[in-house]
């Protein structure tokens, strides 16, 4: 069993890949899994926000913790997200993610579109999760998408020993925040941007969740040891590299149907998405396919 | 069977009321029922906002629309909600509301936290909610906690038979351009901000869900019936007094804890929310005992 | 002299004509009022948002005010707009407007970015220049744009006999609860937004300063007769008529550009813009000037 | 003459002292000034948000850039703002700024309320500002206050030679995106905010303009040295001492107030404030006051 400690370096938040009926595609989440852990991955984070989760059923997201732990056999730690906008929901996600074999779990807030969710409602419904299923969980910071976690309260939570760790997406500012709240007390701190990678790995979080390392994992893998090895140059140019390479991904409006329409034309899984999260348009499919070929990324 | 005509007046978007233990309370849901028709609305929506749906689970939602159903014995038409992050999910809630008997249903956008859900992806997620359900649909607009629905979209989904109206608690301005571009088509528009009910009706909208409706349904049937009959000035003094009654409410951060809170205070159903909605904290319950006692809603 | 009771009906803000040296242009000015004045418009608010404003320097204000002034020649009063980001310039600006013959004046809250302006600040702003100047001043709110004021702020500012109106361009339900507050104080209240003009009337507003009066002023008046006889059939009518001209123009991201570029093709005055307002690009040019052809204005 | 490789290290954006009537303090001026170059700053910055620099008239910004310059006395470069709403202003602030001495000035977007300003217009402000004055410039980017700079127009406008810098008050992904699209162009970039001013600095920053420096310079000069030194380790000691000093100062509403107050109980300047910013209130001044004692900053 793999203890908090193993929470480090590149773990991608990996896509849901889903037969034309809308299934799990066990084999593609078999050749995901391989193509980023023979990248060096170290571990790997399935139903993020790339991996569609919340719009995905329950019996969609326990066949997707099932296929993604079984295509990593144990290798690395694999973190299952158990999200849901009310808490009773969380739970019994979070139930089958053990059942399914997940080593860690990964929690937001609730997220009843732009609802303000109070600091206080944040931490009692993690304390909740934690007191219904003995999970070793992580928190899940995804901001301005959902509320944010104050460091405070993170600081509060990071006190019970099943609450070992958090993924943040939020501003440098906000991770280096948390790093300095919960030192000393074995908190394991991920940052969920990718573009900033290098920075907080410089001022102490453990590794990090980049979504586009479901396309190109090496060179996170190889920026992750560029960093921890302190060659900063390398590692800063590793980061514009991968930054670039984001960038025109991101001109489409929904992210995970870019990453998926990339591992469609890579050979790796099948294009359908989890509705309302729209397939590319023919449009997107050609900046798609233009940018994967002037990377390299196609044969 | 009511026909879309039956959309009209005061249709109060009921609580759904807990047992301790989380489960449906059947007979709270009665008294409520009985509270708010024998007050004279013209109808129910189940499973709104204020009956915190988007915390419940498929079980708990299947429950109250058969409880809420159960209730109203046909006097009025029923609207569940069956709205979910996901479509399959939101066809899911939809065909277990039609199999418990309600009337029509209402949809929202898809709301996972604040992200921007395009035009597009909101046509298509209710057209295929109808062409998977055959159900009759209205689409329920709450900016800025969920996207808006562009007065464009709504006149483009109004062409389609099953999608019969709206409720609209956007900006005057918003039910305004919904009412004209949806003129002659027989779409129905119900406002959904207690503050500015009179006016909307006043430039055309059919009836309205002023969720204080659960407290004091008597003053807004009267001001239905004071603006369709023309007398502005004591439409508007019904408006101003009803405001300044959920003026109060509104200091409290969770609307419908508020509303459970003083339900439970003037003896209809019990305090239990779904988690991660809190209960009345001391200071909240004094503040609405105090505010419902001057309101001469207490004995 | 006009008293309180004068500002009532439609009062345009209207564009600042300047010649390509950016200088006043005063002939453009007096066919701009002509323009207006003859379509039976009630009043003139010179230095609002269309008037460019806040890009306009001191002295550039004072001619404009001189020359609308000038124009109106005590047909109608004449509203100056002061605003600015300091207290001190306020006052600058309401001394210069004074001496230059307005009958009244309109400030917004302090406007440094989207800083947060407390409530208190806002009416310690209006207070300092009431008291160094002695003006009779509208209050201006703008959101959100610029930082709300609460109808709370405004019902204490409108206990001060210099403090005798306001424009409100928020949401209907803002407008309506400044009416509540300050009923029986004499109190002038305009609608600030052109697009629910008619429905603010009807819950008692006092007139309205819509934008596009500048360039089709007469159905705005027309509006507000329908709206006042109680005409609603007709207002609505009219209503829906302006809005549907308006959208066209709201394409174009600088306002100020869109309705000088219209005068421009109108012959009414130059297209040159206060920097760094645009003035149209080519495109924008003919997307208004085919609008205006559509709609009769252009011979 | 200070050429712009001159503009790194701690620059504080200093407070700008007034005397009671509203005039600028040149003996507080003086001895602010010496307060910050005896700690080792490196340059100064005056009329930034600190130094209230938007609710000050043109007379008085050009009498406090006079006054730094005069206080500095060509010991290290001062950079003065010139931002206006408009750009007519902000050519007048310039000229004014040059003309009495400063080294370097800086603008913002305009900002009009939360005016959304296009790229384009950003651009197009810049280059009229050094088309008409010959100014070495730097821009002033502080989102979410005033539109946000696009690192792509910053990259555009670093090609002129009178574009020297950025002060970059962004989240560090947008001053590391600032400092990728810049680099080989001599192009500085000073970190704008103070809470990540060693990690901005690890990724390529030039230096920064904290504006807690005006209080504690001294802690800043150091992790500016022990970043440059690769002392990582002492440099996020230091940045987490002064950021929980910053932590209380930021609990008032209005930040320049707070570092007006401390610097009042300090004994270098009087309390008084630019309206609309409010002097401290009773309550503020206890926090402050006791922050300040617990911090060793009152004798």
């Amino acid at each position: 069993m793999f203890d908090r400690a193993s929470l480090r370096g590149i773990i991608p938040p990996i896509a849901t890949p889903l037969t034309t009926g809308g299934e799990i595609d066990r084999s593609g989440m078999g050749r995901l899994v391989e193509h980023v852990l023979t990248a060096g991955c170290h571990g790997l984070f399935v139903l993020g926000s790339t991996g569609e989760f919340a719009f995905l059923t329950a019996r969609q997201r326990r066949e997707a913790v099932e296929a993604a732990v079984d295509a990593v056999a144990g290798r690395v730690p694999v973190i299952a997200g158990i999200s849901a906008v009310g808490t009773q929901e969380a739970i019994d996600h979070c139930r089958a993610a053990m059942a399914s074999g997940a080593d860690f779990v990964m929690v937001t807030p609730p997220y009843f579109g732009s609802m303000v969710v109070r600091q206080e409602w944040i931490a009692d419904h993690v304390l909740q999760i934690v007191a219904e299923t003995d999970a070793r969980v992580m928190l899940y910071n995804v901001p301005p998408l959902i509320t944010d976690i104050d460091p405070r309260t993170v600081a509060r939570l990071a006190e019970d020993d099943h609450i070992v760790g958090m993924k943040d997406s939020a501003p440098l500012l906000h991770v280096q925040d948390v790093l300095f709240r919960t030192r000393e007390m074995g908190f394991r701190v991920l940052c969920g941007s990718e573009y900033h990678l290098a920075a907080t790995l410089m001022v102490g979080a453990h590794g990090g969740t980049p979504s586009p390392a479901n396309l190109i994992p090496r060179p996170y893998v190889e920026l992750y040891e560029a960093t921890v090895s302190g060659d900063v140059t390398r590692a800063l140019a590793l980061q514009e590299q991968v930054n670039r390479f984001s960038d025109t991904l991101d001109e489409i409006p929904s992210w995970p149907s870019a990453v998926k329409g990339a591992l469609n034309l890579m050979g790796i899984c099948g294009p359908t998405m989890a509705a309302p999260l729209p397939s590319l348009t023919a449009a997107e499919l050609d900046l798609v396919r233009g940018h994967l070929e002037r990377s390299g990324l196609l044969a």
